[in-house]
């Protein structure tokens, strides 16, 4: 006998919204409630997410407390400084999974400076492979899905905290789903397709902060980042080239095998193989290969993630498994969808 | 209590072998065994298949009817000209699922015309959505996976056989994964990027006598096939055009509906929808619409599949299913991987 | 000694604009003068076209008649309905070279059920290589620039309208940019990047009527047209694949040859080559292949071209070349960019 | 009165060769000598650059002294270690420009570690906004054409060696054609679409000695890369993101914009703009953007190029001007091809 999940959507119109979508209804326990949206309420999902057969005929709702209320998880895959009161008025009895930005930081100051407004609290932070991670999750009424670009940057970089320097730089090829279905002129196909461009350089990125605060709470002592995305002409997909200073460049290799010879979803790959984004795609899988550049005695990690998959819906569907009390990988696939 | 069904792929380093193994790892009653390759047999899997990791350490052996005997289940994905004698030296314990095109056609005549040499015999034709062919297809030892471009033409055309002409034409976009790992030139993604070419025009096609034997045995007359394939800058996926001369514009649309009413991988939009191929990525469902150009009387059908899936792969593992007496549906998917 | 032309650009921020102010600049006796928008106006043009070094600095104007008048010529990249206004305004003296739809019909009846309001008039048509078009050109004030998919469909099936039936079909595969820099979800990248989607079909298009009115002008008699443009994963390139019954299967291919042998930006490609968009990106060449399936007596013409080159800005320059009474291919190249 | 320009090219059939043609047919003096190449000799151009119409009937010679004798300029497009002795060959009568590694490293250690086998010695450094190097390539008889990679990286940060620490960081995404025409199965349409990969990770990559020979040479003193170059799915295109820990970080905007003042090709953008690789097109510019990230007094330039285009075509050309006198910029231009 299984038990069934009845969960709602809020936001599912949008690619994060489909994207868990897609894994829910793969996904054996769950129960698919309500799909809620904003200017598209009233839409069949058909619409907008046409890809998402099964539920074509289902009706998009209005985001409000009223229509998630009375499921036993709601995802909340909207723009930040929504999920609070969302979360306050669905009570504890429901489980909440937030895949937007509001509780990632633990820092308010950070908040302040990097999304501004107030700081709407904590929750814990949805990357169970960082050290310390997954028993917060276990039973967790509340979870902040961690950004896409922190994800693969954590998780390429935290093994080795102990053995680097306090700096690192993180330059992110990205598809650009991450971006949403924001309706810009850089993001039109045609100006997409061929090209590769750089974005919030500099610091400016919203995720440098949370990856500072993954890799530091991971060393025990400040990291700094130095962060550039780069979008790149595909839909889906980061490969992270992250790397840093070594103080010591033995053991190197050795650190991530041992870090991640029990995640169910890292797979730091054989020496001579390098990860590609086509091979995680559609996956909750991160690919992962390490080397040392010994003229500089420099780490150079490249990870490769789906930003919509592991980058966000994967990563909550993996966090409800844990809150729930499921089997963490219920669900959840490492086979990408490739070529 | 399920049955284990054994199963080894033939061709496992390819794209139909990939995807049939990615089909396959999340078929609930599947056991994986033998993988076989040519030149590549020794290699592990991961160094052809990155994306498939609960495969990667397997190791590839020769393609012999030694290496593939004792299987329940054995799908060929190889060149043309190999399956026949294959299939003879595993004999009838194993059911044999050819993904190539030597048992699709059932004249010797078009087979010496159109791929040359000697023709092996016509095998039951695994599009069970074709008037007559499912019953064929239950409890069968043997299987001729259809042509990618024959199944979105004929399943694009075949519910209006008695309303048109006797000519059709078909343009059909598609994805280069069709072309298969040849090293050849023009499939350079230098040369594919950014470009749309046309190849086998002017009725050239090997898929060509396959959709015209499929419609004419559906209209019970001979239907002539005009048929260009054009190559599109996209891995997957076909989107296929296909126009008719009607003798009677009407009931068309409930012709359609009425063929695929019961379908579960047919599905025909709700007017003032077009379908797209990302909406098919990755699944087994074929997604179309039908309308008339007034202005010419002329049936106009667009449909989309992806070519790995339904249009190989999927059609393999719905074929076995049906082969074996397990629900049509298992471990197959209408819903796609989008965006 | 040359002369000096002075042009002005109205629509100079989007992609009809872009590409004409590229040709421009290599244009040895174009000077470039006023550049409008319409809610650019203000902006610097680097915003809206980094692409164009040269004129980066130029800020974009009103696009009124007192800022277009006095140049010699003038281009209109605008949605339809503006240019009759502007042009009378701005009097013979300037030649008026309008890129949108406006003056391309002759009849008024097609004008009113295809894009709907009064018929603005007929303005001789700018492609030179139809029978009878160059004369009508060679001087000309007043120029109507085809549509995309006329100019490359026109082209294809022009030289064989005395040897077939009077329907042809057409489908068109096209780059996005065909689309302008409309923000709609479905251009969006992440929609566009590995799909392919039809759009406009079953004789829906506003094309088609352009299309049938150039082919039953060339035949002297009327030719219906089945038209159905395609999406595809690519900024700029239409390839169409053109088809038609034959009366006569002999001397396709002379008709052909004999109707383009002295064209400079027309190539019927050698035998046994076909055409790729890529080959003609950026240049004013349409490369095509003809052949005949000889199992349907069916003639089929698959033709390339640049929408934004040949297909709008380029057939917009040698226009003005005929029109000014310059060597009519100054400015404009044969020569693609690939890969 | 022009001069005329012979010249010949070794190498015509590939991606390097077809753009050096590309260039050339623009180029006001140029007259188009013998066309080599190696199992292609024999062939029509047609068959291997059908978009450059203007030469499509030329046949294809073999790659000999012979053939290329006799030319005021001989282009090489050749894998390395074939320059040196054609070079000798063809004297002192002929310039020979080679777009290949041959002649590019001035240390012979650093020569027999990255490329192995004898160093064929060190021609004048065809990278004429490196400080001092334009007077070297003025009447240069040889010169050696840079690198792609190393050419955007070291105009990125050239202007800022007296500001930063002695180690610098470049991630450079680069578009296929810099893999050349290569039959690869990683190189195929299908394995680039949609996916980005990393490769010559850790200090592999044979551009890397060049990058440091140029920023040492700039800096007068050892300046150490970590360098990863980054696969992404467009044909054409760099785009580096290039970073070092910065000494001051007051001057840092001044000194790139007083280094490029002058430059006709390269182009700092206005504060607020980013470049993006599809606005260098085809060009011979190289636009780039620079800023500090003040939470870690890191310097961090973004610069884009177009890897066939002034990363070697172009480049190849610029150079040939200079080492005949004639006007740096003849036949080159800084527009770019977009969308």
């Amino acid at each position: 006998m299984r038990m069934t999940v009845r969960i709602a959507v809020a936001g599912a119109s949008g690619y994060a919204g489909g994207e868990l979508l897609r894994l829910l209804l793969a996904h054996p326990d769950i129960e698919i409630g309500a799909l809620t949206a904003n200017s598209s309420a009233g839409d069949k999902l058909l619409r907008h997410q046409p890809h998402l057969l099964p539920l074509a005929d289902r009706q998009l709702q209005d985001t409000t407390a009223e229509t998630l209320k009375g499921h036993d998880v709601v995802f909340l895959a909207l723009p930040h400084g929504h999920s609070a009161e969302l979360a306050e008025q669905l009570g504890d009895d429901t489980v909440v999974i937030d895949c937007g930005a509001d509780h990632r930081l633990t820092s308010a100051d950070d908040w302040q400076r990097w999304y501004g407004g107030e700081h709407a609290g904590t929750w814990p932070y949805g990357l169970p492979e960082l050290p310390g991670q997954r028993d917060r999750l276990v039973g967790a009424r509340r979870v902040a899905v961690p950004g896409c670009y922190p994800t693969v940057s954590s998780l390429a970089l935290a093994p080795a905290v102990d053995l680097i320097e306090d700096e690192v730089v993180v330059v992110a090829v990205s598809g650009t789903s991450g971006a949403g279905k924001s309706l810009k002129p850089n993001l039109l196909g045609s100006e997409v397709m061929g090209s590769a461009s750089a974005y919030g350089v500099g610091g400016a990125h919203r995720h440098t902060p949370e990856i500072s605060q993954n890799l530091s709470a991971a060393a025990g002592r400040p990291i700094k980042v130095s962060f550039t995305p780069v979008l790149a002409p595909m839909s889906r997909g980061i490969l992270a080239t992250c790397s840093a200073q070594l103080k010591d460049v033995t053991g190197v290799r050795e650190a991530y095998e041992k870090a991640y010879a029990n995640e169910p979803f890292v797979h730091v790959l054989p020496e001579g193989f390098w990860p590609t984004t086509n091979a995680v795609l559609g996956s909750n899988a991160v690919q992962m290969q390490v080397t040392v550049d010994e003229d500089l005695n420099r780490l150079v990690v490249v990870a490769a993630v789906d930003n919509l998959a592991k980058g966000t819906a994967g990563a909550a569907v993996q966090c409800m498994n844990l809150a729930l009390g499921l089997p963490e990988t219920t669900g959840l696939s490492t086979v990408g969808v490739a070529p």
